[in-house]
């Protein structure tokens, strides 16, 4: 390579984590948030009401789209191979938490994954209702999505490739989701 | 067509909101949201010591490709000519609050593609910052996104195709945020 | 440019239809097809008896994302604004016909948007029934996708900008499809 | 999680199928279908007449990309490390008949992959003759898409990694098709 | 919105640039470069001799596509209605040069589109004939891209909607790549 | 299947590299290329005053994307799973060389990966300083990519999944470029 004598050059330099000799492990995240509503939107959601179809399943089909596409959506991200996303919704009076669960069996940890799914799971909610969740000057004083977090996140041992817990502890029990993960190490 | 005359046949519809009559005007809309993160995380982000790189200049680079990839993200929503985004990052002690502002000229608002750029902007720090934010167990006790809202939502008059208050009004004075909609018939 | 006087060189030309001239006007276009399964698997779609979920909303969701990707799965098309997507189903004792409705103001036709909808939805209701569909060996005997077609298509006159006839003709009623376009030159 | 004791909550959910304890081993499948076209288009294809180019080679890359896109667009399949496509063509007087054989060592089989790598190919040969196919009034009286189906699938034991039948059993020879998958659990 | 009174707080600022009120016009921009490849390859090439297919028709299908994913692959380009992609191939003894057309009617410049193309179309040359170009220890001695460079770029008059000039000065004679655009200000 | 006994068919065929039996091992290639720029705009770079942000960092993200896009912009490309990127720019009076590296452990190379994201990375400083480079007629006298080649490639030996030299042979020292591949198999 023809190599330039200026002295002045500067060398700029960073990217995407190496993660090239880590081992291959069973991952698990969960991640949960909410979005507020007006009780009325609640209430219509549960009843099938809503004009543009069924909210949950749109929300949830989004949810696991993008699970898969984050690292389009998050640069720094590794692709990684998705084993498995459940998605789940809890319906209050005056807002829905949604859950994302997602494993895999990977080099790193699938946290974000999880916070995708739940963000995309919100927004899809919003965009089901917006008709009745605007004004009349066409805002929205009570929609907000709220409390996007990471409930649990937890990785298998070197060698083993199964995803610890998947089952006993299912993202149906949110309490559940305060274990913390097992290994301290567990960086993406 | 060939029909089959079963009377137990079940027709099942749905789908995209139909806007084609509807006029191609200037959109412009502005959401916000905050993640909450440790102080000397936010320090660090200041201070440009983070180990991955320019937080912020990702976090903005992530959310305008995410402004632009909302049509695929929200299957409902429509694709849409967009004209301009401004990203804004407001750093407080234990938060940054991103700020979306985005423009169209188009049939439907453009809320929806500001709300996908601030989730983008705010995942993407989290993703920058996560050996900062972990414990030693591997999970985020203080790391959450929250307040995700729109916070401006305009239009302009059919018949018109500029944007209102693109200059006037800037994300930069979210006390401007607001101010309503200007016709309540927004739609998207 | 320095051009290269070695007369052995050859040129070799081909790309993506030339419309930069063509009017923008009001496009609709309906497909159809169908895809043969057991006729245990349309009973259980019937009942919601379907582990993976809802079978018909999940297909018209991909339907809809398909019809926004036509561009990038058909090389050769260009990118079009869509402005609207129906899908609708019928469910026959031993398959299911999909039929997708497409709109777009523009300068070129969207009935390869309306098959790759068609095409997406039958796929996805395959996929979500393979459990069903599958013998003992692991194979298919009875699920087939099937007379995929356009059945309707239509523009406006240059100089208007409406969608001619997308209420009046709705995909419920696919007799209507055989009416044939009102204008002999609609090219894409 | 902070819970809400409300005793109405609903809890809804569903998702991506669970495959992280499934092994990685071969897998092979493939798929065929058939576009039905006027004989004169059928002509030009062959002799190289058709405006828009090489519709055979289009048709194969549109495929191999379809290929690699199954999970984007079908919502529940998984991403799967895909390690071959092969794509055939045969021309007979009126219908051109597409057989896509896809590879992969993974833990779920690619059927749906070689079925969407069959639709993309037949849409595009469609897209590459419209102009050929249409009538007067702008609309297709002879083009269809039919008969997709799956024409064989396979997959290794547990422990091995190789791909059986990859080289015998060619898509070339489709009789070879109607062949049984040697293992009835062969589920996705 | 509730602000944070704290004195330290820092803005940061930045984004796609807002064209939202620049008018719609014709738009035209040619790019060219070229790959050098080792005179046995492009005389296969020439040949059809290249064993995984015609190199040229897969390379042209990549441009196209490539131009339309732009606003993907450069996050601050915005996202254009392409209305035509010309790609060309000249083969020399030595190397090839791809020459890439873009039209559209559009609020800004589509050279980075061109740019996209040209670079795309010459990977995937280079893609398609690895073997061939690769010396015993599996590196590249001779293979370079080189001399990516936009060759023209007009734009119409505000007002109209025609694009400049896309029939008389086609890239097949790139002599005439060194017209000047018409008009300074064609900014994107 | 229903063969057709027409003794005219003819069979086409092509497609994707079917690698199912090579080994997953460790690989880096590392690839690089530059742009030149007028004088005063590399100035402008180097002392962040280029308007649109902060060209070198947008860069990178740019390429680090491509680098991960690299299977839909190169059709004949298998996905592979990237476990590292690293950028990195020099910058001289009148240029920038764009440096990516890439590791993955896998069955092919990824040398158009690296490939991919030296042009995505060069084709984004171009954006970010489009304002600079044209004269007033639109143009852009001096910009132009150049020598975009592979300047080392290696991987480890079948059973071992390492990376070979990733950390002793970084991308920093390009004068490291030349040391050769060890296995001249190295085929994609």
């Amino acid at each position: 390579m023809r190599r330039d004598p200026d002295p002045d050059r500067r060398v700029d330099r960073g990217g995407m984590v190496e993660i090239t000799e880590k081992p291959s492990v069973g991952r698990r995240a969960v991640a949960s948030g909410l979005i507020r509503l007006e009780e009325s939107t609640v209430e219509a959601i549960k009843n099938g009401e809503v004009e543009k179809g069924d909210v949950l399943t749109v929300a949830r089909v989004a949810a696991i789209q993008a699970v898969k596409e984050t690292p389009r959506q998050i640069p720094m991200c590794h692709p990684i191979p998705i084993t498995g996303v459940e998605v789940a919704f809890e319906l209050l009076p005056d807002r829905i938490r949604a859950t994302v669960a997602v494993t895999s069996v990977g080099k790193t940890g699938v946290e974000m994954e999880a916070l995708s799914g739940v963000s995309a799971a919100l927004l899809n909610v919003w965009d089901m209702v917006k008709s009745r969740e605007k004004d009349e000057t066409g805002n929205y004083p009570t929609t907000m999505v709220d409390e996007i977090r990471v409930v649990e996140k937890r990785k298998g041992k070197a060698g083993e490739s199964f995803c610890p817990g998947s089952s006993s502890s299912s993202n149906g029990d949110p309490n559940g989701g305060h274990r913390r993960a097992n290994d301290g190490s567990s960086r993406r």
